[in-house]
């Protein structure tokens, strides 16, 4: 090991993991370091909606690779591990073996932070028992826990974004009663209204009692949660799941001196650099550049933080590689609503100070004789006078996600909806009609524009 | 109506009445007539093999609008008529009224040439009762009829292409014994062998007996048809489908001297104009552009007909448009398999002389702990050295063909393996790995260039 480079990750998750699995393959000779908090590495966040909704059995599927498998690859990855501190001068990081509380110091030549996201915690009353959160393997195994031991028959989920839609599926899966309260007029506030009010009726239809303009206050139990206050009414509940916005957990980067930028999360350049010589930092932890307006910005998904991942580890193992920024592409079903966007939405157009035109349409997802056709809404937004593409969303029980990524890669090539409109789009009547939802979407957009 | 221009459409289906509907929007004056040879306009021939399925019920669930719509919106439209000849210099057309057989002259200001493909009849025999093409609204009710009052037990279709396989799944779906011939070694020529071999093993599968490397010599029969003669041998068969390829019906053209471009298909330039005054051609029987290689091709398809069709219209109503291209976008159903392609297969590429590397991979159409994950086959071509993208095949049981869509777009914009491979798809777990297969196979790709 003596004169073998270190690489120190914080953080064993999709950005601290596809780094250290990545830079393994690209210098045999580095020493990798993986200290993760929690006593799993390399889930699945986004697979915790369905641990508790019981569509994953159990919790080991979520799991891609245990301690032991990326130490047979070379990666040693110590589980309860926090890193409580960074020594940027020094090179060293001051770490907590969370079982036995003791500390130690670690040399880094090159620390990657990827720390991820923390909840932000909103209201009194959370700590109380049966209140959760859901980022962690143990958050979803003590939601599951506390379904099962404490039979509880009334939830109320906090946060009508994604995490919070998938939650109030999986616990109407589960045969809960669900009580959503969202602190905005609409749920799911990177959809504009028109979209959000599907995703609404969806609740509504599968009897999700819904309270939208409705802050929470507190939650209130005794020595248990028993009820959620909140827009000035008592909701009775026992258990209360809160899903609220992720800001960075950026505590490491302010005590080390490592300079934030965009959101809170740490400023770094598209190779994943940060503002101090080798400090790295990936995933929602990390700023990102967005390509509709080339701003850093803070957009904590999978997606983004594993290609971050790859690319710090790139660049860490000295070949030089550019992040290519996001386009803002997400999806998420609700019970049978499948939603997606990428882009800017029309508020997020307007907020960005660009004049934006949009075009709504709806329009079947298969040939209007083909048998299981559905309603597909489709939503785009284009820059008035020059045509170009910003963003879209839909909505429908089918075809929603990769039509969605369609736009995500006219919106990486800049095309304009007219060169949308044009495009040699596949057709069968079992896929789509002889003109595909977003051609329809693209002429109307362009009469907009 | 003196004093009008007249534009003269020939052919009533795909080309022809999107142009014809578009005209009528954008000149209000303009004077429209469309002959129409057979007795259904602006039906879906696509639609066809589920109507013999009976997935569709009736026949009129495939026709769009009648004539009694079109006339409504001031598109005379007259069926059974067949165009027998042009006279550019005069700007006449003689048409035939095939039920009274009366022959008249009409004039034109200007004529759209939209008279579609014909199947090559490539085998004595073809005249036989029993034997059918799958071109016409009267095809399938042909079919259907024939299945139904004769009871066929086994049938043999002749050609592997979409049409043999769709109608494969129709006739199995039908209680049929089914035999499917191909000439080539392998099924769906417009895709490579690693994809057409999963197609066959799909077929196999459902119980179709598939014949590779067959010539059909002959259809026999006595007053009606009992056997195909196919590679040497004799295959029973009460019911007989001729699915081979199709060819520009040009003969109107050829007659008129209108001069003959890619595949005999009528010479045009991206308004749509062929090479005599006045005179357009669309859809089937016209030639395209070609964006991965940008020569004239021949790529008889029904959303390139369509597409056509309108900039025709446009430019006829004195709104200059271009045709954007193709880029070879197609894709099938065939019984569980659903199969895309877009640009060029790795045989194309060679055709066309491009050094072309290729990528297949074989990825999970959701995350791997969220039920009901299916193979999905990626395959991506790439020119070897620039790492310019050339084309996907993508074969799987769901979310193929709007994957084939997103790699379209990709081709519209001209992009590289290396920016496919960064595009920021959407990613949840019901629709997407977080890796979704076509940025791993861009990434396999990527290291082949």
């Amino acid at each position: 090991m003596s004169g073998s480079r270190r690489l120190v990750v914080v953080g064993g998750v999709a950005a601290g993991l596809s780094a250290a699995a990545r830079a393994r393959r690209m210098d045999a000779d580095l020493d990798i370091l993986v200290f993760e908090r929690t006593g799993f590495c390399s889930y699945s966040a986004c697979g915790l909606p369905y641990l508790v909704a019981g569509v994953v059995p159990h919790h080991t599927a979520l799991v891609a690779r245990t301690p032991e498998d990326l130490g047979s690859e070379g990666i040693d990855v110590r589980l309860h591990h926090q890193v409580e501190g960074v020594d940027v001068a020094a090179g060293r990081v001051r770490v907590r073996d969370l079982r036995t509380s003791r500390e130690r110091e670690e040399p880094y030549d090159e620390l990657l932070l990827a720390t991820g996201g923390r909840a932000r915690l909103p209201f009194p009353g959370m700590d109380l028992p049966g209140v959760f959160l859901v980022r962690t393997v143990e958050d979803g195994l003590a939601i599951r826990e506390w379904i099962e031991v404490e039979r509880p028959e009334r939830a109320v989920i906090v946060g009508g974004g994604y995490i919070g839609l998938e939650m109030a599926e999986a616990l109407r899966t589960r045969g809960l009663e669900v009580t959503l309260v969202e602190l905005l007029p609409h749920v799911l506030p990177l959809v504009d209204e028109e979209l959000a009010e599907d995703v609404e009726a969806e609740l509504v239809r599968v009897g999700v009692d819904l309270r939208r303009s409705c802050p929470v206050e507190r939650v209130e139990g005794n020595g248990r949660v028993g009820r959620v206050v909140a827009g000035g009414e008592a909701i009775d509940a026992t258990l209360v799941v809160v899903g609220v916005g992720v800001s960075p957990d950026n505590s490491l980067a302010v005590g080390a001196g490592v300079p934030l930028g965009a959101g809170g999360a740490v400023a770094v350049d598209d190779g994943m650099r940060a503002r101090v010589p080798n400090v790295w930092a990936a995933g929602d932890c990390a700023e990102t550049r967005h390509r509709l307006h080339d701003r850093r910005s803070y957009v904590p998904l999978g997606t983004v933080a594993s290609k971050q991942g790859r690319v710090a580890a790139a660049n860490i193992a000295g070949r030089a590689e550019s992040f290519a920024g996001v386009v803002g592409t997400a999806a998420v079903k609700v019970f049978d609503l499948h939603v997606g966007r990428t882009g800017l939405s029309e508020r997020e157009a307007a907020q960005a100070g660009i004049d934006a035109a949009a075009a709504t349409v709806v329009h079947r997802s298969r040939a209007h004789y083909y048998p299981g056709w559905t309603p597909l809404k489709v939503k785009l937004v284009a820059e008035r006078g020059t045509g170009r593409l910003l963003g879209a969303q839909l909505a429908g029980t089918e075809g929603v996600a990769k039509r969605v990524d369609v736009v995500a890669a006219a919106l990486h090539a800049g095309a304009t909806v007219d060169e949308l409109g044009s495009f040699d789009l596949s057709y069968a009547p079992p896929f789509a009609p002889v003109w595909d939802p977003l051609l329809i979407a693209a002429r109307q957009a362009q009469r907009q524009v």
